[in-house]
């Protein structure tokens, strides 16, 4: 593309995702999600938005308030948002909640728990909803409690006995998912409220990524690693996630910028990017694969072939922000073919918002909007951060 | 069908399995399965039989001494399959026994535990392999051993504090799982030795089955349930997985064959045939699918759509089963649909056995031969019982 070309190209994008937002995503979850009886919202909703389980995800409590505050803080000031993520943080405060501090994972409508498990990322989620909303409505009390609740999450997974562990003493593991979330947890509470906690906790996990989980002799970051990063030899141990690593590449990325473009930090963002990529990517139907295996066996999770939203956001971002990076015009090929794959595939052009699950060949596995695991998140946040970083490119171009 | 071509159809598939068991199946796990350094058996394999991963899974250790055992009883009296099922039995009562007397669900290849859960499945299949191994090398202290397993089992299940509940005290749910491999794991182990817990089992879990998980208003056998049977309308509550009712079928055909075939047994049994067959049978592709959603919600788990090994191999058994107690020739149409659809897709003709995970239009998924939870078991139980069913109806028929 030339230069004329890529601000068209960028342009085109950012009114994209702007008008997909605001009038697609957005509208869609305050609809069908929003429980405006007892606060909170749902996600198990059909592919037409009808409810098809009362039950409330704890993670998309706080992930729904947090999308709703960024996209006020860096799209529009719209009230309803504003006004949506704080019913869902006050929520959060009087319903997910256990007596230990750890918060649950699944309660029902009205907020009576039911489910509580192992790990801390209803906790890390809330997080980020409070100190997002925190910006958004200058209250300083939802950063406080965000920084608080960060020192928590730090309290739960350094204390020996608070999380029973998964494995038996015998097999000592560490989890790319914990490390990678508390980067961009601590990231986005850093804007709201400064602590040098945040900090450490972000240099302690970039330490990690690169020195742990990223294996150069498989050009692969792995999920599960030992704890000082020995590879596991193990169909665990050899799972490669590329939409995961992904998403952990833009977290990087999103720290190199905060450090005025660290050309190291950007470097290793890009090596994650180029690798995933390369494991990830099907050549033969287009989209990102969900699972690998590192030495090639034959991948055993089902769902390894399928093409889920989620992968596919994390690599329009990813993209885009590497393009930002480097101006390596690779990754702005890169981006078109993400972007054309995804918006071919996954909006449902009939009832709104975009279907999840696709077969390994691009069809529609099931169409529903949400779940447990799928609702107001990654399509916004991709949409809110893609736009974002396609304003920011085009003002560099066109001053 | 006529007479004479059914005896021929049967005889015919008669053949296969048997030759299949002895000739493939058998031999394949022989070969690549059984760990003769350290005892006991690996499942986790690739499509060639190379070995993914030593991780041994516990359930599996029973299931393939359970197998061997069975195959011994029933189809031939091979030493290998005898000395086969004692060497995993003698590592199972090495290694997988944690010291409260539950039994862990992974261990290493030479047998450090590396993973528990919460159910109770490893004791079950251990119990069902020392019940068999009794009955094949007329060691009664392995039936007594089974029996005492089968006891722990139901101290397990029955004492609150034991097993930590998945869900909070407000979700108060019961399983069609436990409730229906109870039936199979009593059953199999009083072939060896009586003892009237057995039977009272056998009676509480035929009960339940019939009382609180069938739901006619759905015509569905749903998988979880409340305490009293009561619908839970959830993604959780709604789900049917066809594969697991077709396979419950069949152990209660089982038990009625042992009651000289009881009337009210056969019914329920069939009922749950019919039913599940009409929710999981593919009317596009043929094969059955994985999961559904009672209320005809779009289907949750990933794999709602694929083709797993095991509920063809269920189907087959069960609509044989069905053939025998009813003479309805609609049966044997039925197994003649499941098992052309299974053995034009399953079968690995060129490094043998069988894959076991196709995508929704019959095509491979994935290769490998075996992981934690497909290995030495469902095929070649099929085909042993299976046999064993032609056998029997061939002989009623020619006599």
């Amino acid at each position: 593309m030339n230069t004329m070309n890529t601000t068209g190209y960028l342009r085109n994008w950012s009114e994209t995702y702007k008008n997909d937002l605001v009038n697609n995503i957005m509208p869609f979850w305050l609809k069908y999600g929003v429980d405006r009886d007892n606060g909170g919202c749902y996600t198990c909703v059909d592919r037409d938005g009808s409810l098809m389980d009362t039950t409330k995800s704890v993670w998309f409590q706080g992930r729904f308030a947090f999308t709703c505050a960024y996209a006020y803080n860096n799209v529009e000031k719209k009230q309803e948002w504003l006004d949506a993520s704080k019913q869902t943080i006050d929520f959060i405060e009087k319903y997910c909640f256990d007596t230990d501090g750890r918060m649950f994972f699944e309660v029902t409508a009205e907020g009576t728990p039911l489910r509580k498990r192992r790990y801390v990322f209803s906790e890390s989620f809330a997080a980020i909803a409070m100190s997002e909303y925190a910006i958004a409505s200058g209250d300083k009390n939802y950063a406080v409690k965000a920084l608080n609740l960060f020192k928590q999450i730090l309290k739960f997974i350094n204390t020996p006995g608070i999380l029973q562990p998964k494995y038996e003493i015998s097999l000592q593991t560490k989890g790319h998912s914990i490390t990678m979330i508390l980067i961009n947890t601590a990231s986005r509470i850093r804007e709201a409220i400064q602590d040098p906690i945040l900090d450490e906790q972000i240099d302690k996990s970039l330490e990690s990524i690169k020195n742990d989980f990223m294996h150069p002799e498989f050009n692969a970051l792995l999920e599960t690693v030992g704890p000082k990063g020995e590879f596991i030899d193990s169909i665990m141990g050899r799972t490669i996630n590329p939409g995961h690593c992904i998403e952990t590449a833009w977290f990087i990325l999103e720290e190199a910028k905060y450090r005025n473009w660290d050309k190291k930090l950007v470097e290793t963002a890009t090596t994650i990017l180029d690798w995933s990529w390369q494991w990830g990517w099907d050549k033969e139907h287009g989209g990102l694969s969900n699972f690998k295996d590192c030495k090639g066996f034959s991948c055993q999770d089902y769902a390894h072939d399928m093409k889920f939203w989620w992968p596919q956001t994390e690599a329009i971002i990813a993209t885009l922000y590497a393009y930002q990076a480097t101006q390596d015009s690779k990754y702005l090929e890169m981006h078109k073919m993400i972007s054309d794959y995804t918006y071919s595939h996954f909006p449902d052009k009939e009832h709104g918002e975009w279907y999840g699950y696709l077969h390994h060949d691009g069809t529609v596995s099931q169409p529903a909007k949400g779940n447990l695991f799928k609702g107001p998140f990654h399509i916004p946040r991709m949409m809110i951060k893609s736009y974002t970083l396609c304003e920011e490119l085009i003002r560099l171009r066109t001053t």
